[in-house]
């Protein structure tokens, strides 16, 4: 594909050397056979990511990745830019969503300023990443330079590779960025050559008008850049966030060491969707997590041929749905390692079997 | 209703009146309105069944009950009868789908002997309800008499109760037995008048072959009996399992002292079907967990207007997909308790709200 000159970590396919003994194994548990559904599938693909029978989650982890966008001067979001910075404090402070969710099911939030309009004091949670102090208006001029894009690319990746240096090898991605609906709406729009009605949704909660609005803004926008959906690079510098730049290198990064990558809504896809032009062997490792209530996700989720785990009207981002489907990814591990076989356990098989 | 007498808990639907209060918490945590999806309407639904604004989920344990079904000699199942009790030791030595999804989610588990067609040895995790070795084959005859079906929703009332009085106030509903999708269809045509075509599904595995076979079976039993689909009583003596009467009995056992009842699969919604026939208010207490692909499920969950958690592909039964779901009743409790209000954590509230 074209891109921009942009360095990238390479991603490679997982190996299928285990596949037939995964799927033998998967199929002579004390089960109907095909019975757990969903679940038996990503017991296959863990398996394969991590090159095993036997595969392991260790020491999961959420990277929550912030950022301000300039779009938001255009007016296509209820709430104040403020609020950005208002919910990093509240992550910091263990009070959101994310919080609550991730504590549940053990996994740890790391808060990642990647360019939010704040300077924050410093806080044993939170990593400074900063590219800058929010993007630039993408209605007037592109988001941000290619090199503010490099840069957040290549900060992410090192990112995710710290985490799987510190022993992870399971990795959520999440975002808060009040005007990111926006952006990840654009990136789709332009890469997957979509409409942007079927692309745009309410964000936090537009009216009709808001929304009319808002499509309006980003049909726009569009038009004025005028840009080759398939480099990748330059739709990234010219739409993106900051945090979803960042969070696209961070799922770049992690795929090239094997981590599982949990997957969460609209913004975290389109991320995906932008890690995906780069290097599409990235969709191997990806666990979809849940179809947001955003109207753009599920035409994305379609385009990307994935099947998310949860459907519960969620649109809340922050990782939330991600961190909500991981017992589901447990499940599938702990079924594989766990149950018994129609052997061990002196079951009868289907009688014509 | 009219039902042939049988003596059953009597269910309340729960006191409203903190539904406003309830609404007001949920609406003022730092989220965008209604962004949590349906994890909101499980928070509420929990609430109001413990009538409380801070609800907390104690001692969850999955009852698994287990039962034969005479209905398999006429060749309505791929697997042979023996699989029942096979199963139950499976389940007793923790080797089983229901033990390992249980175990990861902190659930205990009870397997009970509702009427399986062998003797056990002493187990100290099997609890002996034995109410016959099996049931009748309901193509002939009545599955059980009415002494029976009274014993088995007795005896299932009380189990659930113990486990209530033992501090537990979440319950969920699974079951083992070979035979028993035939039953639970048969439960579903006559008493929702549905064509048996629309109840009946492939069980544990039929071919095209083998699901006509058990269609054309059901549907000479339903003829044969010609029963009032508005006695439940009756209907559930004449096609239910042991296990499935215990089943619905314990239901109602849980609902009537105020439990949170976590609702599996097509044999599950079967039972709380009769369930909810003689005590329509049970459905208050119910979450219903998953969507099978077990066919008749889906229209199952249609005519009780169930709008369940998961749909993953899932037709295993023994109360996995329960178990599964739970980490998301957890979820809307813990967001319930632990999230930060606007108030709390200095967030902006939407513009224009």
């Amino acid at each position: 594909m074209s891109t921009s000159s942009i360095s990238m970590p390479q991603i490679q396919a997982p190996d299928q050397a285990l596949a037939a003994t995964l799927t033998d194994k998967i199929n002579n548990k004390t089960k109907p056979l095909g019975s757990l559904g969903a679940l038996e599938k990503l017991a296959l693909k863990v398996g394969l990511i991590q090159n095993t029978l036997a595969p392991e989650l260790k020491k999961p982890v959420m990277l929550v990745f912030a950022g301000d966008h300039g779009i938001v001067e255009a007016g296509v979001s209820p709430y104040p830019q403020a609020v950005t910075q208002q919910m990093v404090l509240n992550f910091l402070a263990g009070g959101a969503g994310i919080n609550v969710f991730a504590s549940q099911n053990d996994m740890a939030v790391r808060v990642i300023d990647a360019g939010v309009n704040h300077t924050f004091a410093a806080h044993p949670d939170l990593i400074d990443a900063k590219v800058g102090m929010g993007t630039r208006n993408f209605l007037l001029e592109p988001a941000m330079s290619m090199a503010q894009c490099q840069q957040a690319l290549t900060r992410g990746a090192r990112l995710a590779q710290h985490e799987i240096g510190q022993g992870s090898n399971v990795i959520g991605f999440g975002e808060m960025g009040i005007g990111n609906t926006s952006s990840a709406a654009a990136l789709m729009a332009v890469i997957c050559r979509q409409p942007v009605a079927a692309c745009v949704g309410r964000g936090t909660g537009l009216d009709d008008a808001g929304l009319q609005k808002k499509t309006a803004v980003i049909e726009q926008a569009i038009k004025h850049h005028n840009l080759d959906s398939r480099d990748a690079a330059q739709v990234l510098a010219t739409f993106g966030g900051f945090e979803i730049a960042m969070m696209a290198g961070a799922m770049l990064g992690a795929a090239e060491k094997n981590a599982v990558l949990l997957i969460d809504g609209f913004i975290a896809t389109a991320a995906l969707l932008v890690a995906a032009v780069m290097q599409p062997a990235i969709l191997h490792y990806c666990v979809f997590c849940h179809r947001s209530d955003e109207s753009g996700h599920r035409k994305l989720l379609e385009l990307l041929k994935a099947e998310p785990l949860l459907d519960l009207g969620l649109r809340l981002g922050e990782g939330t749905g991600a961190a909500l489907a991981y017992p589901l990814v447990q499940a599938a591990v702990n079924f594989l390692n766990g149950m018994a076989s129609f052997e061990s356990a002196n079951v009868s098989r289907q009688v014509d079997a």
